[in-house]
């Protein structure tokens, strides 16, 4: 095996597969990153128990020679290593030559690097799908609704299935929902020309979400989204992200969210925010993590009492209609479900002081987070 | 208690305090900052064990009217509650008033704190210096001092007098040497007027050493230091840090230092941090963390075996005269001695194979880093 290649295509690809390497596995090989010569180019994967992530180098990019391969063939190197070594190579240009017994030297001007590989042979294959459905989406939409929703799943591994982000496609429009049994965060989106599709028990890893986010976080233009009975897959022309999904039965939550409630409230976000913020900062140092709404005419009144700190009370300026009504909640849960929604104005909906209440963007209606009040007394 | 204060200066001062607050202290009062409002302004300030730092906010800074001062005391707040509360408070001026009982309001727009606040007669005096002898330091001298010594210290605690920095005066001349035992770093500078001042066992702990770089980072000016008997000041217009000095006989360098050498090496910072850098991948994944240099003619062949990684070979163009010579050392010693370092090209001088060597810029000889090498046979 033996080639060259850009610098910078190597680091590229070389950090994007990174992601998926994990120095804690009880697997050697996949410490590893695999690094296969063929004749269109290179391809690198790197992989864990969850998840794993391969990069497709051509030959050619933008007209430009990024590889050339002068002999096929593949070898894994240990991941965190080669990493280190791609990125502070002196030169612009890299020669990658593996030897019998997977000895292979990387150079790069003055540079010589020569490491112990391991054999390819032992190196997982792809997951294999089956009973596959596909769609497409924009990258910023994938983004959009794992920021929106990713960060409300459960981090109890004793409640697995929480752990992970529910979706659904159902008549076309696709709904993500991550809950941790106390907060829930919704985002639906419709996908065009995905009427014949449908699934409504596809439980993605929290985690592999969040690398998902990362995986993609420069790339533009849309991805295929394979979804199949225990991985779902999602591609652009240059990468291939493959996550297992949790197995098990995701509760319904459909009855649990209430749709209207009896009290509005509308204000400024971020106003909002900031002031749920500063009450936060008394309520986190007390034995209960909770702050009180007062909701009354115009105002919301913002308070904390904490018996080891001190007290905090600030009004915020609403639009409000229906009654008076003080309800207790964990502030946290609102400050990121505020810190998600991308909007000016945000509109709650409260029914009662022991009643879940939601917020939703007051322009529209694709976002829904809803929160559980805390009984105080 | 009561006083008006703009809030960039209370985040300012408050947060300059802050560095010297732990909250992990067995002193509770410690955990708190103490503010002073008196007829001149604000006094502020953060104490551990082992270092102090007092802030002064006069009423008036370039002619702006910053503190108003209604009614003088003082009052000592839990410092990291503090600190979060004031960067986060909504408007440009606070309302700060303390009440009998320690009680403090803090408010900001409609944002509104009380506080719990801590007896400030519990707090703890500023040390009392005896037998002072001062100067005057630019702070641009003090950072580079620190920057260049203060990374060679110990960490070990068992070797409690190299967890400090050594200061020296004589005749005229400041000498600053950190060293833990393997390496070493020593920096000298002239000290205008301070010809009669002389001392040679000011022992400065490392931490102090870092967070005085730190507190001075944005000082522009002079700073004048003075060395006490058991504490070192180092203050200016607005601020006072104050630390204790480490107690004990430091190892008497000189004679270890070697001034000359037969074998001299001179090139480029920059190409040799990149290439020995380089080798420390390799190095630092095996059993012990060292790289080999062989100097001959003309160039510095760097090289490093791990059993388990592999092995790096690469070659530095310099200006090498006398003998040919191999050595071996931990290249994170030689990385940290050349970061330090503010010069195009270094000399190297060297005396064999098992005798400590030394780096000093090409051009001056106020700055020197001493490395020992390891015998790798």
């Amino acid at each position: 095996m033996k080639f060259q290649v850009s610098k910078s295509a190597l680091v590229e690809a070389v950090s994007q597969v990174s992601k998926a390497v994990s120095s804690k596995t009880t697997i050697p090989i996949l410490t590893g990153i695999q690094v296969i010569a063929h004749d269109q180019g290179l391809c690198f994967t790197g992989s864990n128990s969850d998840l794993t992530i391969q990069v497709n180098v051509p030959n050619q990019k933008e007209e430009q020679q990024q590889v050339t391969v002068e002999e096929m063939g593949n070898i894994v190197l240990p991941g965190r290593i080669l990493g280190d070594i791609v990125r502070k190579l002196p030169g612009d240009q890299v020669t990658w030559e593996t030897t019998e017994k997977f000895q292979t030297v990387i150079q790069s001007e003055q540079a010589r690097f020569e490491l112990i590989g391991l054999d390819p042979d032992e190196y997982p294959r792809l997951p294999h799908l089956t009973n596959r459905s596909s769609f497409t989406l924009h990258t910023d939409t994938l983004r959009t609704i794992i920021r929106q929703t990713q960060f409300a799943v459960s981090h109890d591994e004793a409640k697995m299935i929480l752990t992970g982000v529910l979706w659904q496609l159902k008549q076309g429009k696709l709904t993500s929902i991550g809950t941790d049994g106390h907060r829930l965060a919704r985002k639906q989106v419709d996908i065009e020309g995905s009427e014949d599709l449908f699934f409504e028990h596809v439980i993605i890893p929290g985690k592999s979400m969040a690398e998902l986010a990362k995986t993609f976080n420069d790339s533009d233009g849309y991805v295929d989204i394979v979804v199949a009975d225990n991985q779902l897959l999602v591609q652009n022309e240059h990468l291939e992200f493959y996550t297992r999904l949790i197995e098990g039965k995701y509760p319904n939550t459909d009855d649990f969210i209430p749709e209207d409630g009896q009290i509005e409230v509308i204000c400024s976000t971020r106003d909002l925010l900031q002031s749920v913020d500063r009450a936060s900062l008394i309520s986190r140092g007390g034995r209960d993590h909770v702050i009180k709404w007062t909701i009354k005419d115009g105002i919301v009144e913002i308070s904390s009492i904490s018996q080891e700190i001190g007290k905090v009370t600030e009004q915020v300026k609403a639009q409000v209609s229906g009654e008076e009504l003080s309800i207790s909640f964990n502030p946290r849960y609102m400050m990121e479900a505020l810190r998600s929604l991308d909007c000016e104005e945000v509109r709650l909906l409260f029914k009662g002081t022991m009643a879940p209440f939601t917020l939703r963007p007051k322009e529209y209606q694709d976002t829904l987070h809803l929160i559980l009040p805390i009984r105080t007394h």
